[in-house]
């Protein structure tokens, strides 16, 4: 299997130094404490998490309603990634997945199965264990 | 504290498809089979990972240096992910994390200290957790 790169930057200390976050094939993404912490508009490592994540789980579940005799067409997710102070820190406890699903074939219980299925198995979802990932997966005919 | 969004799409099937993830506040990321499992140049949600952890990564070890009364002027950390075959399908067992920092201040075995725990305890090491990750550190003046 090929491996994959990437790279981060963070320049001064954490009050006013700035940050980039770069996929091996992607632009910069640029952060902050601000953009992190405070709300200001900007990336952070969470959003950027749950893009990753969104995007495994969008094209796992294509795999799995192809197997389970269905045609996907067309998938779209989102993540929604919670950072909260924890007993040991920052950290995330919770990622909530939406997707919406255009496919012919099949019926709701069988998409529900596989949708449930590739939540659990998808290799980005098993590397985030760590949080309670939650989905609600609908099926648009 | 402020939630994070992200999105993703896959439109087709697995083997003709083609998908994008988009952190909020990020241009979209395209991916294929090929970008991830054929070694086809471009990204995946490997590499996604990889720069949300070592953007994490640099930014608390910022905060830690200067916990430890040293002056952090630049972080460069790169992040390599393993997608493997595993007994229950693909996963990243491992992640390897290389950091290059420039600091004043503190010493070798104060900056190895803070440099372990800091991979221990940012927010996306945690989340992460399923993965061993490793760490080479390097201070240099």
């Amino acid at each position: 299997m090929p491996t994959s790169k990437a790279s981060a930057t963070w320049e001064g200390n954490l009050a006013t130094g700035r940050g980039t976050m770069k996929p091996d094939h992607a632009a910069d993404i640029a952060f902050s404490r601000a953009t992190r912490f405070e709300g200001a508009q900007g990336s952070n490592p969470e959003e950027v998490v749950g893009a990753a994540l969104a995007g495994c789980f969008s094209m796992a579940l294509s795999l799995g309603l192809e197997q389970a005799g269905m045609t996907p067409q067309s998938i779209r997710t989102s993540a929604t990634v919670h950072l909260e102070k924890m007993a040991d820190g920052f950290g995330v406890p919770r990622i909530e997945l939406v997707t919406e699903v255009r496919a012919s074939g099949g019926d709701d219980a069988k998409f529900a199965a596989v949708a449930a299925q590739t939540k659990k198995g998808c290799p980005i979802s098993k590397l985030l264990a760590a949080a309670e990932i939650t989905l609600d997966a609908k099926l648009v005919r």
